[in-house]
């Protein structure tokens, strides 16, 4: 029902099960021509159907899971590790926060998910395929454990186990003191922009350079999404650039 | 006399004090063609005279002081906070190390030099002038201590300051147990090869595209050194690609 | 069957299924004379029938659980911040293992038994029954990973959060990078020296004497296992005294 | 001048420079029969002079410098490793605090007393002339930085290089989030009232039982100052025993 956008709508007026709130918000939105962009880890937007109607009405649309704390994190150190070819044994991370968002993905079946969206982003950043012997076998584990004394902030600890020049073993561990709606909250304004921006310069379907926001980002079928932050921003600001007729920024030197 | 080669040679000629057995070195590669790489602190090929030779000659040059343990993590990690706009309060870092090195730079005068190297990192990455509401007023410090039952490995502890969305606060702490000579061995192997690379494809004097691998990186008068791994990155890549003849990579969608 | 000695017996001969390898190991062992010490969170020596055989027929036993990495820790620390009235929170404790014994005990089921040992250390100590304002309502969570790059070695990480004077809120955090074996070792050495002495000096049943070696002290029915580290040294070490003729300290002021 | 009250007096009398304010104070209140303690880390009452009065006068007094962030922690810590016989390679502790306090203390002339003051504790805990093998060659680092952005509260980071069974090297780090007015204020109280109860109680001079609460604790000639926050709080509680007519607790198994 999924897969084509006739199908979607008979389901619809069939009020069939397997179509979920959030895809109803989806399709009305894009019917009316208003872009959507999906903070949470749910399918929402994320289907054929619904990827064909926003592009047969032009209207941007782009997901999935804000970006914020741990997992960005994650986008800022792996490609740093990458540049200089430090190899990878492990990435142990634990979340524990204690509003309702931690009391709900403390139960595994909730954060099956948001597990995936997690773990994701170390592949497509690292290239295993191209550097097996760097980081073909990384133990990779993260959890989130609802905690009430940490009330609405978070706090992510994260142990790296990472190998440099002959296979020496190093450790990085982190420990972030943060704070999820101060680190959501801009984020959503931006994306309120620029989907409002890609809609008036003419942008139809999935956005990919606003993938920048989110750890689970939608791209055109065939294409893997892009997970390094830094290759999001460059992403980001040279389609802003090319938008506004700029020349895009290279850093080569001549 | 550093600023004139013709002064710098009568300095030579009078065994001048002023010039340093590295400034002598760095003279003596330049003059037989051999591409001079500055992986300390210290001045060596940094001066007008011996930017002036290499540039004459043809001879490939590049520092200083090698980035591998904290610092590589400083620019890891600003450019990651930087690009999602998150203000820094404060950077404070602190590094044990039980090695003859530790044991130098435990002494406050001999720091200075590595102190001005590891604390301007941030300057430009963040560009304060530009966003002096979040990098402006910047407490940043860093310390070394001798320690010797850390041996030959190291020590770096980070804490750093951010705040967010209407001013709210947040900490990272990073602690990263690395190892000094195996994070700069695989460095001076690439200089070596990119070195030689850069001779054999006619580049002179300063070399910006190999800021990579630099705490402090050379740059042509007028300019600003790079501190951003990614960008470093990026123009490292990007000159390669340009100097084999493929198309440089600008990530933006069409 | 395991709340008299009778009926065990009757059980063994019928080799009931409720009995486990670790039960008649340790009903060998006091049958033969021989103390026993049970450094596993299993049952084991603890039951009412066993208990009653030690005591007939004088044979020291202790157990259960040795207390050795992120466990030892915390009944070092919980005296500490209680000794100065300071408010607890909560205390969330992660382990990450790499041997057989993390694989094991990264299984839920596996789990409990280890689980409630860990989890009741902190309650003798803080006495929450005296002190309800600063110790009744603490959020306590103990978990256990299975983290092959970590090996042999053992990593534990503690945040703590407390309160103190006004209800002001603070917080420790703590890293712990172990090795279970060579913690647990001098423990299997100092107990076979002190059951042996026990069983010369006439001791029978229970040495509650020895819980310092123990995360689940066994005590006699009526008593509550102590936990303090501080007062269990006190306990060791003035049983010793008492043993040798010598006067006990009690570190008073005359 | 401060080895007898007599040249004291005549000191006093002078004008002599040698003498400190804080001195002047401390023989105020005696001489009004007001016990007095000292919290801050300079001699203050600590001279023969003043310890004559206030035994002739029968005056409690006690110091010095009162112990609330990181050495508690490490008075706590260092017990806890003694008790278990795990050896002691260094440990590096590190201050960061952001009031006028750290401004003070980040002078290196002013930090020398306060520095002296919290290297002194491990002495007596770990008893290196009775276990040379295990605590002769600790490397024992103490700093304090001043760092605004902490403002009024503190944080202390620890790093224990400790070995086991057979010399094994394993690690502890510690982070504390402390605030230092918050820890210090109960202090004053309890000395408030325990002073009274002292001087009530026929307590006359240096009263080592409220070792308890200081750094640096004060004690009779040819005694020496206890440091183990356990054995102070043992001296502490049976002291108060006595007093009251109870009997002294020693934990032992009869």
């Amino acid at each position: 029902m999924h897969e084509s956008l006739e199908n979607f709508e008979k389901g619809l007026r069939n009020n069939d099960p397997e179509i979920s709130p959030s895809m109803i918000y989806a399709y009305a939105c894009i019917k009316k021509g208003v872009p959507y962009c999906n903070g949470a880890p749910n399918l929402g937007v994320e289907s054929d159907a619904l990827v064909e109607l926003a592009g047969e009405l032009g209207v941007p649309i782009s997901g999935k899971d804000f970006k914020t704390g741990q997992t960005l994190m994650k986008t800022i150190l792996a490609p740093g590790l990458k540049a200089r070819m430090l190899g990878l044994e492990g990435w142990y991370s634990t979340n524990i926060l204690g509003n309702r968002d931690g009391e709900v993905l403390d139960d595994s079946e909730s954060f099956k998910t948001k597990e995936v969206s997690k773990l994701s982003v170390l592949e497509t950043i690292l290239q295993k395929d191209q550097y097996p012997d760097l980081y073909e076998n990384i133990c990779h584990k993260v959890s989130i454990n609802y905690y009430p004394p940490r009330g609405d902030n978070k706090e992510g600890w994260d142990n790296i186990d990472l190998f440099g020049w002959m296979g020496y073993p190093m450790q990085i561990k982190v420990i972030f003191l943060c704070r999820d709606s101060i680190l959501a909250a801009p984020i959503v304004l931006d994306l309120a922009l620029f989907s409002d921006l890609a809609k008036r310069a003419g942008g139809k379907g999935i956005q990919e350079w606003l993938s920048f926001y989110y750890k689970s980002p939608m791209c055109a079928r065939g294409n893997f999404p892009e997970h390094d932050l830094f290759i999001q921003q460059m992403k980001l600001k040279n389609t802003l650039r090319f938008v506004m007729g700029d020349e895009e920024i290279t850093h080569h030197e001549h």
